[in-house]
């Protein structure tokens, strides 16, 4: 099956001139390209591939990377993962703590469906992920999330990751499933050496560690720190995005999403005003200048954004955009671009392929 | 009619705990209280109220904006316009250049079945203007956006301003409607001199000029610079947000929204981890520090956000949260904060009324 198989297109026409601005646009060789060149490294290392879907939230891109080797996939929060189960997807961690009454009865009726694993990081969840388990009639798999130097979520310690993995072992519902940590860019080697701490501790103590996961796009081609893992989650890679190009984790060229919009007003010389604002390319920096690049006019910065305005420089151009113009912006993060849209429309180069709802974004908790 | 009344609210019980967090939740009593106190203060000015709908994106607090005396709306996109028309609200003002064959096809439907202006600041767009006028069958009002100091859109001197107000006058299917500004902060002097100047020469060549537009929260309270004013768009002025408390706009009690999040993680004595990220709060700063402040929790700040994480730091709390508490948390910006969510909760102090639909969100561009 072809990529453009498991996307269920809504026709829309074959021109770009004919989208209304701004819509996020994803070069569908890209993505192929992209989710191809990952599932091989994968695969080389050994590595359970499990992509992350907060990036783009379609079922049938989860779909896809599944078909191209991916083991399963990785979820932020039970609506999405509510939205890939109705899809018949699995396989599913989900790497967010669920707390509170709610979302435990929502999570004991997705492990009724699926085969859904979680994480914890803290003793005082463990009794509403009991419930769940009970309620559904199945042991789930808990995963120890360590912070392993990203001061984010996460026990503090190997021996916090060890006293935590032998609460929920022991735990009725539930049964230990590894470890799992978001290590910041650059920890990789502190955070092996977490790991690698905590998993003997489990051994030592007669526990199976059978998953150690870790994530993120930006070292995904990193050789350092990966050999004691065996699961990797990697969201962005999918489509990339500026902030990964400065990392040199990508190219420009491997960027598959971005925003077109219409240029509405050329004050002066300097300045192009566009139509895609903070609500159409967040006002994420992640550490840069600007909200967004062209990358076909030199890189020309998104130097400000309001709501719906985006203020490019053109003062470096030769030939400066005209009022009427399209231009394509690439985003700093590209993940929470395609959360701001209800639809978003794939290409093959300058050919309208036809739109995506994005279904997991939105109501969805 | 009561506020409630002008909201079609769904049931959802009336207890915050029973919500699934993160979801951002009014006070209706809050709102009520804003909308009134700045009719009152149009009124006593003279001024024609035009509220900026962009905060809200709620057909029911448009229609009780207009019941408590607004004169109409302001939108930012033809989306927002179409969904305002589609419940029967005609007199809209659309501050945002509109440009392209598609859009101005929806410009000359929505001009037959409303009564809605435009703004303009070059020339090359007054012809799909003129053509959405010659096909709905009347004239479009168009008002010249002015570049008053904000750096962002509009004609760079009064001058040009009047240039532009006579090819508008001249041309078959528009009429000129008067002057347009968003004035940035603390440019109330300026902008009075341009829009001054440039509504002289349009008066001393002849021109009618109907309207003079300015807006904007943060100086709302302000009496310098409206004298010359007819008419004035406010926006976030019916939620209010942290950045407007910080411009001493407001107090944190105006404030109506918050974002409902659950404390998820413990993991140090200074760090609570909570389920509201940039997916919910943006990462709009204004200039301020972190992502929002629980104002309960004595101003505790969201030092830090990824996408579905809100990092508060608790290190000055005696008494700090709980894994499953919930807390309310100020954003900076409210407006791309209601952009997210396909619903939003109001409320009555802790007492849940019900959830309404974002009706003017999404794949309305």
């Amino acid at each position: 099956m072809a990529i453009t198989d498991y996307l269920k297109l809504r026709p829309i026409g074959n021109k770009l001139e004919d989208l209304e601005t701004p819509v996020p646009i994803i070069d569908i060789d890209v993505v192929e390209r992209n989710v191809t060149r990952w599932q091989a490294r994968c695969n080389t290392l050994g590595l359970a591939n499990r992509p992350h879907i907060k990036t783009h939230k379609l079922v049938g891109l989860a779909q896809y990377q599944i078909a191209q080797g991916a083991k399963g996939i990785t979820v932020q929060k039970l609506g999405e993962a509510e939205v890939m189960a109705n899809a018949g997807i699995t396989d599913m961690l989900l790497t967010f703590n669920v707390v509170g009454p709610k979302k435990i009865e929502r999570l004991a009726a997705l492990a009724r469906r699926s085969d859904i694993a979680v994480v914890a990081d803290n003793r005082e969840m463990i009794e509403g992920l009991a419930a769940a388990g009970k309620s559904a009639g199945r042991a789930i798999s808990v995963l120890v999330e360590c912070d392993t130097g990203a001061a984010r979520n996460g026990v503090q310690s190997p021996a916090a990751a060890l006293e935590l993995a032998q609460i929920i072992e022991k735990t009725a519902g539930l049964k230990f499933g590894g470890l799992m940590t978001y290590a910041g860019t650059g920890q990789r080697e502190q955070t092996e050496d977490f790991l690698v701490d905590a998993r003997d501790r489990c051994t030592r103590a007669g526990l199976d560690v059978h998953t150690i996961s870790s994530g993120g796009s930006p070292d995904m081609w990193k050789d350092e720190g990966l050999s004691q893992l065996t699961e990797y989650r990697a969201g962005t890679y999918i489509y990339f995005d500026r902030s990964l190009v400065a990392r040199d984790t990508c190219s420009f060229e491997d960027c598959a999403l971005s925003v077109l919009a219409t240029v509405v007003s050329r004050p002066t010389s300097d300045r192009a005003m566009i139509d895609a604002g903070t609500k159409a390319l967040t006002s994420d920096l992640l550490g840069l200048e600007g909200y967004g690049v062209s990358h076909a006019l030199g890189d020309a910065k998104v130097y400000a954004a309001n709501e719906e305005h985006g203020y490019l420089d053109i003062s470096k151009l030769l030939q400066k955009p005209a009022i009427g113009d399209l231009v394509r912006i690439t985003p700093n993060h590209v993940c929470p671009v395609t959360n701001l849209f209800d639809e978003v429309v794939f290409v093959r180069g300058e050919t309208v392929l036809g739109a995506a709802k994005v279904d997991a974004r939105g109501l969805v908790q």
